[in-house]
């Protein structure tokens, strides 16, 4: 791994320069395949994951899949260099825990990623910024197709992609769409869109996905099913209820300038305030306060600081980010102090 | 009243230079006094009380007390007048609301002024700066001597100066050293203060005196029993007692500094943050916020302000005198924005 490097800059969806960046954060599409006439991750056996791994390196190369791929090996990473390519949305949590062999290819600036003996044998995900569905799903089957043409994926005429879950037999196909909604949280008006995106059978996540908490006001918005839709209409699914609720956002935002004014200013430069303050601060607050200044810097409140700053923070200032910054690990309380020094460091350079 | 330059400078006691002023605020002793022949401010009706006020005046001009003295008529003063001498220590909330004649008379600085029908019919105050209840005791003495040789005071010889209620007959003192407390208080060991406190028959009383709460962690210490004791006892009794609680709160913001200096300062940090980027906020917040800026300040941890900044936000932010800077009344919204915007400014100019 390449850390140095890789704080220093942040992925494509981080930059927050794509569509409705206001309130869309990423685009994100994943396929889960796995590889014909091989056992499932759950049921192979050390060698023959090791040999998975192997052949599907080897097809990622030879599709020539994108520009300057890196394989992170994720048996020799170290529990600082896997908690990092989770903070980036490169891995899930479980990925990183397993003692198998496995490992991660990310492609040029974090677009095209490709998780190997996860749960399936191939995870592929293309993550944009902003919202690109369309841009997102066209990329994803260019890859996809491209991988295919090197290895022979399990597929069912009758299931379609075959996955080590039930849950994404079929298309094997997962869009996600990751919101920041402040306004909503902040007048309590979320329950209501959650109730009406769990009808359209879209399920409501946390910051790192499945089973975790809200940070930041941070929503990942993605399908539940995947057997007996095809691929376009899932898509078009998730598609069609987005804008809906940017829209619904956007309203509450603009009815919270004119009549809560000064309420949501103070919110914004308070947050500003601590932020630029704070001697020592945990994660949690950091990306709540975050969220604050991500909002009023979108709202023309704060005029001083750029977006790509304010989205870099909600990253760098992970705790695995953070330790690669310094160069070392660091214990909790030194590393809610280094946090709130990089902070301020950060906000004065604006 | 002349309140623009009122507000303009504070009080000789809120620059907070006297001796021990990173602990002490001020040091003020009163003396009730009630004029012979005259009944009680309970029991005179309005022409009495008009005659009292009258020879109660002649005779601090007479007497010469102290230079530019100014008389405040309360009678004929607006709501926002009679807060604001409150806010300033020169009339209680109680002078301000009766109907009767009745009055305050101010000299330089604030340093010395007299109630005239409070529940007395003269309560003559000298405060000071920091700790210097040797001082003030010489020189309300030399007040309440100048006065007496235009007035007759009631004096028995049995019981010493009669007063309206019986906890002030005798010498008709209260002598109060007004304490910040931060560490003490954040540290959660000011009950035991309070206790040993209590022991030695001494009362701990919050900003505005008798039943007002604690605000931004001052604390009034002064004798309780007037009766059966000298009048040096009494100032003797509380001049020994506070040392003890300065070093107390010196030893404790000591420890905090080694022992949790990171999250002392950030404690500071946040506080000065919060006033430098807020957009509304209450009288009781401020004071709060102020309190821990003072001790920051004091312990060196910010470098850029001056204390007596520090000291006249605590004044100038109360209601009031907020309402005298901007030359109207305020209602409730408006006035937690202003006083936000006014206290941005000032922590600009450092």
């Amino acid at each position: 791994m390449n850390p140095e490097n890789n704080t220093s800059h942040a992925g494509e969806w981080m930059r927050g320069s794509g569509p409705d960046s206001d309130i869309v954060i990423s685009s994100r599409i994943r396929f889960a395949r796995n590889l014909a006439n091989h056992r499932f991750v759950t049921r192979a056996d050390r060698s023959e994951l090791a040999e998975v791994q192997s052949k599907v390196r080897e097809a990622i190369v030879k599709a020539g899949v994108c520009e300057d791929m890196v394989y992170y090996d994720l048996e020799t990473a170290t529990a600082v260099d896997k908690l990092y390519l989770v903070e980036r949305h490169l891995i899930s949590k479980e990925h990183g825990e397993g003692d198998e062999p496995r490992g991660v290819a990310v492609g040029k600036d974090e677009v095209v990623s490709i998780m190997v003996n996860e749960e399936d044998h191939l995870r592929i995900q293309v993550l944009k910024s902003g919202m690109q569905l369309t841009e997102t799903w066209a990329h994803i089957n260019e890859v996809d197709d491209r991988i295919e043409e090197h290895v022979e994926f399990a597929f069912s005429s009758k299931f379609g992609y075959l996955t080590a879950c039930p849950t994404n037999v079929g298309t094997g196909l997962r869009v996600s769409v990751m919101l920041h909604l402040p306004a909503l949280e902040w007048t309590k008006q979320l329950e209501k869109v959650f109730h009406a995106v769990a009808k359209l059978n879209l399920a409501v996540r946390g910051l790192y996905g499945e089973g975790t908490q809200a940070l930041g006001d941070f929503y990942q918005i993605s399908n539940q099913v995947t057997l007996g839709k095809t691929e376009t209409e899932i898509v078009q699914n998730v598609s069609a209820v987005i804008p809906q609720i940017i829209q619904y956002e956007r309203k509450v935002r603009e009815t919270l300038l004119v009549e809560n004014k000064q309420t949501l200013e103070d919110r914004v430069w308070r947050a500003f305030g601590m932020l630029s303050t704070a001697r020592t601060i945990t994660s949690q607050e950091t990306m709540d306060l975050l969220s604050n200044i991500r909002m009023g810097v979108n709202l023309g409140i704060i005029d001083t600081l750029e977006m790509s700053t304010v989205n870099e923070l909600f990253i760098l200032t992970q705790p695995a980010h953070l330790q690669k910054l310094k160069g070392r690990t660091l214990p909790n309380t030194e590393r809610d102090v280094e946090r709130a020094s990089f902070i301020r460091q950060r906000l004065e350079e604006g």
